[in-house]
């Protein structure tokens, strides 16, 4: 009867944590390469900050909110563009733009637990601030493209697609849909693939759209050219062409994306098998920052969640054999009068820069030598009575087999030599 | 009207982050050089978790409690230790001993905010499962010495006072503090110091201590010597002097901890002025795994908190220059026709290996070079309509102020010369 987990959390054992920290790493570097600066905000923010933009589903239905102990509503974090649109406002006039930050940080929505989606998970948010121009858009989906080929996805496998929200409503306004109607009829484009054609057909009729209007949607659906009228998409795409991503970006009219605060440029990555959930997504955003309080300011950013790209990546088998213990030499013990000369030997080791772990008792030297094999630390070090006595120890390499008679004072530079 | 952070909670603009990426570093550099492994449990747990073992204060008084839209009731977690418990736990059988695991992570207490005290906090956490020895407890301590050392620390600022509950537990027993009454005890001399010396001794009566016993408790607390009848502490001296530790630590009879599952030693980190909170402390617990539904295993650790450590280190001036912005270099845009030039011209130099932040608008030069300077990038490439027609830019270090035209192909490794 042992205690379980929350359901859709998550238990990270040491070969999972070498995953997330490999991850974080790809995500650094791809943000850093770019001059992105990290940062993060709490992660239980009031629940009036969301309010004033997420999509009221994001807010009411998929986020866990609780009163605290005075009875204020507290909300653990669903997304961090909120927190950073208050943040920026803080700021007011000392501000610098172009703000360029990223972050990696735990993130939770009250969602059905299914493959690729959790309650608990982590999520890279990377916003460019400050700078309302198609290139500053093209710069932001190129650090994805950064991301995507540092984790050594083709554009065979993965595509960014892209679209305009100003375009689309300027394709809706051609068919007589007004600005009102406008939200529920980008609902419609963003669940095209959710559904049937005859549910989504009954979905638009039940909406409110005539037959007519009903296949002049079908029609934006299947024009792959319209981005060719549109002259931010156009700057878009020679931006991307300039930075050298354009082989993994696509035009795509119907990408619209969820939240509600997009007003621009919106874009999606996805898998070309199409077996995935969205990899990651984001666009641009004009009044966010306003609508915290601030002076108004406009953005574009995306966000990615730890777990999709986590399964596509280990199903496709990308990720590299990582090991979890960070020893580079196991240091064993004899027995138990030798046990603190073990001790002072671990740590002469590790005055000379080495990672040391101790085999904290003495049990038969087979024993240790198979901890050290099952844990992947390469070297081991062997100190038995006579070798104490003469001031030297057997340093075997646990790889090849290969052992040798080592005095102590020349150890750190022989176990070097191996590690090279 | 900006919207307000939740009470106890901070925002990590750049630089703040910079420091917790800092303190992470120290943090994974001393439990890497003893060969622990990075894990994490989830955030969200079940209070059941926490009812098993934890203090009831810190559960009942102290935690974020809430019932999830199905009524079941979670927690933030206030500790890792009961999370870790529950993970070795499900490991049953598969679990190789020891285990030496750690994690930084984020935890959460409803506490009043203070100065070194947050709502939101992250810990550090590093123990060591399956070995029941002093030399187990003496490198745990030692590795708690490795970050102080690191953090630039000198056993002047800062030592680990210890203490062992079984000593404790027997010096009780020496003035007929029977066992049921202890736990009241172990709480009267945790709050010695936080208390007036007349409430102490008002406290102490109410809690049903004769006088004679209550100076039998003062004796305790006066004498530095009593660890040497202790064997586990004799023996945990005797490891930390073989680990090359003695300097950090100090026999302490005051040092109890307040959670109530250590069995053994336990241990504090203070600074010598007397001006903070412990900085870290910890000790070992025997019957964890098996109040959590496993078999039975002993364990060992500690846990730091960011918060006091942060603002002894800041004050003590031994936080070095944190750049929150990564860029090496800034590519400038000269006009708006030179816009498509200078993003292909930081693309090349990506990837070429460095870091580049693009200047996104053709504003004047003088405007670009102030945002290199402010931002701390050491180096400028300056392209005019000029040097694009001849394939050649000037290169400027923003530090020494020199400056040189550079043909475009030797442009990464003058640059990279630069940075030297």
């Amino acid at each position: 009867m042992t205690i379980q987990t929350v359901k859709g959390t998550r238990d990270f054992f040491p070969e999972d944590m070498a995953f997330q920290t490999w991850l974080k790493g790809l995500i650094r570097d791809s943000s850093e390469k770019y001059g992105y600066q990290e940062y993060d905000g709490p992660f239980l923010e009031t629940v009036d900050l969301y309010a004033a933009k997420s999509g009221e589903e994001l807010v009411k239905e998929q986020s866990f909110v609780f009163p605290d102990r005075s009875g204020d509503l507290l909300t653990l974090r669903p997304e961090l563009t909120p927190s950073l649109a208050r943040m920026v406002a803080s700021l007011g006039r000392s501000l610098v733009r172009p703000v360029r930050w990223w972050s990696f940080g735990p993130f939770w929505r009250y969602e059905k637990p299914q493959k690729g989606r959790t309650r608990e998970f982590f999520q890279w948010n990377l916003d460019m601030l400050g700078i309302d121009t198609p290139q500053a858009d093209a710069e932001v989906a190129a650090v994805a493209v950064s991301f995507l080929q540092k984790a050594g996805l083709s554009p065979e496998q993965v595509k960014i697609y892209i679209n305009n929200r100003r375009l689309v409503d300027q394709q809706l306004q051609g068919l007589d849909i007004n600005a009102e109607n406008r939200p529920s009829v980008f609902r419609l484009i963003d669940r095209r693939d959710k559904l049937s054609f005859s549910e989504w057909k009954n979905y638009a009729l039940s909406e409110g759209l005539s037959e007519g209007q009903l296949s002049g949607v079908q029609e934006i659906l299947q024009d792959r050219t319209s981005w060719e009228q549109c002259e931010e998409l156009v700057l878009f795409f020679d931006a991307a062409r300039d930075l050298g991503v354009s082989d993994y970006l696509e035009y795509d009219p119907s990408i619209i994306r969820g939240l509600d605060y997009y007003t621009g440029t919106v874009f999606e990555a996805r898998d070309l098998s199409g077996d995935y959930r969205a990899i990651l997504g984001g666009g641009r955003y004009d009044n966010l920052v306003a609508d915290v309080g601030g002076e108004p300011i406009s953005g574009v950013g995306f966000a990615m969640g730890d777990v999709v790209i986590g399964i596509f990546l280990k199903e496709l088998g990308l990720v590299p054999d990582l090991l979890p213990n960070p020893a580079q030499l196991l240091v064993t013990t004899f027995n138990d009068e030798l046990m603190g000369k073990s001790l002072a030997l671990c740590q002469s080791l590790r005055s000379a820069g080495l990672r040391v772990e101790w085999y904290p008792l003495s049990s038969r030297m087979s024993k240790q030598l198979k901890y050290a094999n099952r844990q992947g630390i390469p070297l081991v070090v062997i100190m038995g009575p006579d070798e104490a006595e003469s001031g030297s120890v057997t340093l075997k390499d646990m790889r090849s087999g290969d052992q040798s008679i080592c005095k102590l004072k020349e150890l750190p530079s022989a176990a070097f030599k191996m590690l090279e």
